[in-house]
């Protein structure tokens, strides 16, 4: 876990006062820059010391073997895997002849700041070199969100006291030397070296190297440009090999003079474009950044972000850590989504290679409903990728014996890697959440144009998934057999409540949607038969409850099966410490799975319903996965447990600043970020879109004493303040209205014209659940009250 | 498929009158020789060509890694896997310069003979060289039941028309080359060349190579000693090498003259003991073999066998087929298991590497029935080496959270092997079967010994096991949460009912048993309430039943899955061709599961119970495993579809000799083979001894007008002859008496008064039930038929 001092609690920051060794690779992912097509880890200037160096292009990845001890029919045989790809960040100083490392001389001053509204990650260090001459350093990295090939670096170096000779070699390196990613030789020994060198090139102050992948046969063109103003003589050449190219930079300084470096870097990738293709297209966009200048990045870079805050923000008065964290949150979403543009936003977005830089049903269920009403251009570009891999996902279905699209669990370019069926292929529930991003993408835009553009089809063959993956009994109810819900300590289950909600949703949602365009519909062979059998299945779908304890079950029998020992194993995470059988077996559940029911599906539960589940869940619930909390929050929230929302709210926002699951050196958690933000205005805002109205049940804790937010709804922003008693209304945009509802309430908001309403008074029908032992969330207000004042 | 004329029918013989290169992998299966401890495939004596080569020593194993795309706590990280031991079979013949090889000049006539009352195979041959000398080859190998390191090989060769120069070659060959064993790299380098070389040693005629593996630490010697007798000069040298050693002799023929080489082998092996006490072992084994000599070794050989056949032998009037299968059945069982000796018995006995050499349930569950009735002293040696096993079973129900001893569902030495743990660890079931095969001993033979030595242990900790899996509901029931009964195609369910009652036998009789061993059960810490706790549990045990269909669930819920498409997917195995999500979830079975309960405990079901249940489960067998056709003629037989049960007598029977898996090339099926003599004995035979009362209801099918056999029950030999409308029951041993149930009336049999009775006639409640498409049984009447006489 990282300190609570490690980054000060500031509204629009992360800063970071001193260089922790002990946390770099924690640091780098938090410091990680992206715009969704490429990923900066916030690795050093100068490369080392490192956590983990990584440079990573979305969707290029390698292929490795995966193994099996037996073998069974239709089990992937091919992962993927993200590459580091050839690193541009790297910018060595030398001070007369002693490189700038930082375990060597005296470091008297270092401090590395992530601005959520510059876009940028700015260091500044003060360093004694071993025989005392001491600079000062400011570096400034930038991914544009606007120029989606290029990143840049400035590169400022002082002499302070006394004069001195600096050198600084502004570089490309390809192949980097990781840590070993597997203890399988084979898998290690494709990922040790995953780049074979192509062509490269260099002029005077630039250089391109182009690389391939061995096997999933992509190609990929690194470039740099590098310029520089000092005050005398400089010296500027260029050497490049088959692994590197290097800028060479060599200058001397007087007391109080400074050298910068502009290090211009660009990116192409392509597993269809030749070469030349590529290195054209690298050095195409450092002509434009080369144009645009520096300066003109950051402008950029910043207008990109004021218009993006003025979407999204969420602001929180009250308690000032959360309204960092899901600021850092949301900057991180945006950072993956933002520039994706027609590949997938992997679960750790580019931040680390995690997962593998696999995308999971994270991003459709987690990533994307933010997205959707902050952002939704990047929503329609994913949805769009994921439609691209339909002919992969039809594949999938036929190997498994299914007709429809099966969407794979995890993947990269689509087609399906995970190595472990019961928690992966099992896990259909993805490509219900998939049909639900596309309708949610319909309902809060407005337009129907992405059904037209893929979603139609997206929605009419995880329909007919449904339809061969599901069957009626005797009695007519439609049931689901043998999958896996959100919960991967249940597995292979029959008639998972979320997942049969879900497929129930699916398939009413396709059958809408062919009516909707009834000639597309009909092009993708879908008659009037197949719709109406969407819906009767749809309305057939049997919900396990069980009369004797009047309690939703998350899956047929699951309150009939044994309860976890925590007086034998109450070590988390539990799957390090239990078996898959054990933990499959008992009343144990890793992750909100009923409880992500009852918020995505807030109609089906009566009030008394949602209190006993949320009752029942909370104490069986061990929180093992990040994807937890934030839904946690939001039912905690809806039945009225205000206080324990709010500590769910934060577990979720502080998961990778406060490394809960000691893991964020891999990547940041993407879904938790999202749903930081889910928590705040889905939870405390009680914003829900369902069956295609919007509307708000407004509720805060003690803890937060103004909650503010917009939402985009229709090409205009709804804004939501809530503060005391009351919630305020407003319409942003000349001439936009909205119908929503106020806790049940029609209400009409015009622009110009804000509607006040009181909040309504939220007296829970059950006391505060007890959670897991040890898994009690931190207590929030005692938090806020223990801080120390600043 | 083996054509049905490639073995005549003959009595007590397998005979291959001509040699067929396409199934010589077969071939070497069916002939295979072993005694338990060493075990030779019927490899051509000059080496090759061959299907596999293979020589094993029981338990002489390489541990070799098992990977996982998706690693998970407690999954086993080294599996085991047989080892291809030094070849000490080989006998290589040159005429003139000619090498013997059944590929090159003119093979006029060949047959090798599997003689069971022998246990010899014999090997006749005419051959005439490429250049036109011909020769005449016989070849006598044994390997013996009475010395147990000890095999033998006598190789007779006679210049037909023309003198020749005869040269034979006398090897012991180690490492030999084998087909690659699996896809992944790094276990084939494991396996490619497993043994290293110690030690060599030769003297005139002789030789000894002593080897070790790599990983598991294990040493073996393999030792030889040749004689030859010739009519003129003969010069014999020997030569060795670190992996192999040649005793060389030759001499000149005249036409019709005969060179006759007698080649003694030895092997040992340890994990313990010292490279000199192994060496001196084997040459120890040498010097008895030839103090024995060639014809006393095949003397104590026949010997050896009059006894087992005075015991075992079943004779079969009507069905010649099926009386020869069941003989050849019970030799490769007898051969499997007779000197295992403290080791485990394979589930291809040490006929070939399939399944890596791995023993399983069917031990306990399929091989040791039969031999508890014929052969019991190998019954006890086989449960001692489980209970040695003890350790590791502890271990490993500690790995995965539970109480007692969880044993392995594969090994060799005890370790769990298995790499997919819902068709291995989840399969608990094994440990009840351990435990049923612990209490049929005793019951069969009357003794108490075996509890004393290791049985007591054996059921204490695998009724402490069923504990900590078992669990009661609100409603006092207990259940079994979670693991996979018999039927590969549902895993990981709840209330498996062959399980539940499993583990309800094994709890009962662990506390009969303790009140049997009142001071060994305190010591090994069982008290009262511990011996009680386990009868309640037995009491309450949860039977699911499906009360609409009016028949049992194979497991709770069973019956409500989703039914198989047949019209999507026939194509047999189902799981080589559909994925375990799809065969788990559906009502589709593998193996006798239900009925295999239904088998085990009579008592639990009527009559009518037994009908439906056969009647519904026999529709969704698809038998894809050979461990299935056994208990369904049992069950077919036991509520009366007799014809049904001669077609599934028939199957099991020659799963082998008709290679009807397709797989018999890496080694016979030993459970199918046991199950023969189940489905004969305890299927039309009807013998039973539940609770201790030993009973029979015989029926016979149209096609067998007679069915004779003998069970050992409590030091005494019951004769069983059941003909025509009647059947005799004798006890063959002087002065010795049995109280038997004759279809359910109780009669008292003694020496020299045998006891006749009239067959009940049976007349089954429901017609005779359908299988899957493609999975109807052949049906026996029509092959009796359409035989063509011989």
């Amino acid at each position: 876990m990282i300190a609570q001092d490690t980054f000060p609690v500031e509204p629009w920051c992360v800063r970071e006062n001193r260089l922790d060794l002990g946390i770099l690779g924690n640091t780098e992912s938090v410091f990680a820059l992206s715009n969704g097509h490429i990923g900066f880890r916030g690795n050093l200037d100068e490369g080392e010391p490192h956590g983990l160096p990584g440079t990573y292009l979305n969707s290029f990845y390698e292929e490795r073997p995966l193994p099996y001890a037996e073998a069974g029919y239709g089990y992937p045989e091919v992962g993927q895997t993200v590459v580091n790809v050839t690193d541009g960040k790297i910018v060595r100083l030398f001070v007369d002849d002693e490189p700038f490392d930082v375990r060597y001389g005296t470091l008297t001053a270092h401090e590395r700041v992530l601005d959520l509204r510059a876009g940028t990650l700015v260091r500044t260090a003060e360093w004694t070199s071993p025989v005392g001459k001491r600079v000062r350093i400011r570096t400034t990295r930038l991914v544009s969100f606007v120029q989606r090939a290029v990143a840049a670096v400035e590169y400022v170096v002082e002499a302070v006291d006394a004069g001195a000779r600096i050198t600084l070699q502004s570089e490309l390196v390809a192949n980097e030397v990781l840590p070993e990613q597997s203890d399988d030789p084979r898998v290690a020994a494709v990922l040790r070296s995953p780049l074979v060198g192509v062509e490269h090139d260099s002029g005077r102050a630039g250089a391109t190297l182009v690389h391939r992948t061995r096997a999933s046969g992509l190609q990929m063109a690194a470039g740099m440009e590098n310029h520089v103003e000092a005050p005398g003589r400089v010296d500027v050449e260029t050497h490049d090999a088959e692994d590197w190219a290097r800028t060479t930079v060599v200058c001397a300084l007087a007391a109080g003079e400074r050298v910068r470096l502009t290090k211009f870097i660009a990116y192409g990738w392509s597993g269809l474009r030749s070469q030349p293709a590529l290195r054209d297209q690298v050095a195409g966009a450092l002509s434009g950044a080369r144009f645009t200048g520096f300066e003109g990045l950051l402008r950029e870079q910043r207008e990109y972000l004021d218009e993006f805050w003025d979407s999204a923000d969420v602001e929180v008065e009250g308690d000032a850590e959360v309204q960092q964290a899901v600021r850092f949150a949301l900057f991180h979403v945006l950072q993956a989504g933002a520039r994706a543009e027609g590949r997938g936003i992997p679960g750790k977005g580019l931040t680390g290679p995690g997962y593998d830089g696999h995308t999971f049903w994270d991003t459709e269920a987690y990533v994307l409903p933010v997205l959707t009403y902050t952002a939704p251009e990047a929503v329609a570009d994913a949805l769009r990728w994921r439609a691209s891999t339909i002919g992969l996902a039809r594949q999938r279905a036929g190997v498994l014996g299914l007709r429809g699209a099966a969407f794979p669990w995890r993947t990269i370019r689509g087609e399906e890697s995970s190595g472990y069926w019961p928690a992966g292929t099992a896990a259909f529930h993805v490509n219900a959440d998939i049909a639900a991003a596309v309708e949610r993408y319909r309902v809060a835009t407005g337009s129907e144009a992405l059904e037209g553009d893929g979603g139609l089809l997206v929605l009419v063959e995880t329909a007919r998934l449904w339809m061969s993956l599901g069957h009626h009994d005797a009695a007519g109810r439609w049931h689901v057999a043998g999958v896996t819900g959100p919960d991967e300590y249940t597995a292979v289950v029959n008639d998972n409540l979320f997942t049969n909600l879900a497929a129930a949703q699916n398939l009413r949602v396709a059958a809408q949607a062919c009516q909707r365009h009834p000639d597309l519909a009909r092009s993708l062979g879908v008659d009037l038969e197949e719709q109406a059998s969407w819906r009767d299945a749809a309305d057939a779908v049997h919900v396990p409850y069980d009369e004797d304890l009047r309690v939703h079950q998350q899956c047929e029998g699951f309150t009939r099966l044994p309860e976890w020992d925590f007086t034998v194993n109450a070590k988390y995470p539990l799957l390090l410490h239990s078996p898959y059988f054990d933990l499959y077996r008992r009343q144990v559940v890793k992750q909100a799975d009923l409880q992500m029911a009852l918020f995505w599906f807030p109609d089906r539960f009566s009030d008394e319903d949602k209190a006993r589940a949320v009752d029942y869940y909370e104490r069986r619930t061990v929180r093992d996965s990040s994807l937890s909390a934030a839904i946690q929050a939001i039912t905690a929230a809806e039945v009225g447990h205000l206080e324990l929302a709010h500590d769910y709210v934060y577990e979720a926002a502080t998961v990778d600043l406060r490394d809960l699951h000691h893991n964020s050196a891999d990547g940041l958690h993407m879904a938790s970020l999202a749903g930081t933000w889910l928590a705040l205005v889905q939870g405390f805002g009680g914003m829900r879109d369902t069956g295609g109205q919007l509307g708000f049940r407004p509720r805060l804790p003690h803890g937060i004493s103004r909650l503010r937010f917009s939402i985009r709804w229709r090409d205009a922003k709804v804004c939501v303040d809530v503060r005391g008693q009351e919630v305020t209304y407003t319409m942003r945009d000349h001439g936009s209205s909205v119908e929503l509802l106020h806790d049940g309430e029609a209400v009409t908001v015009r622009a110009g014209s804000p509607v006040v309403r009181p909040l309504a008074h939220v007296e829970p029908l059950l006391p505060r659940p007890v959670q897991p032992p040890g898994r009690e969330p931190a207590h929030r207000q005692h938090g806020l009250g223990a801080r120390p004042p600043r």
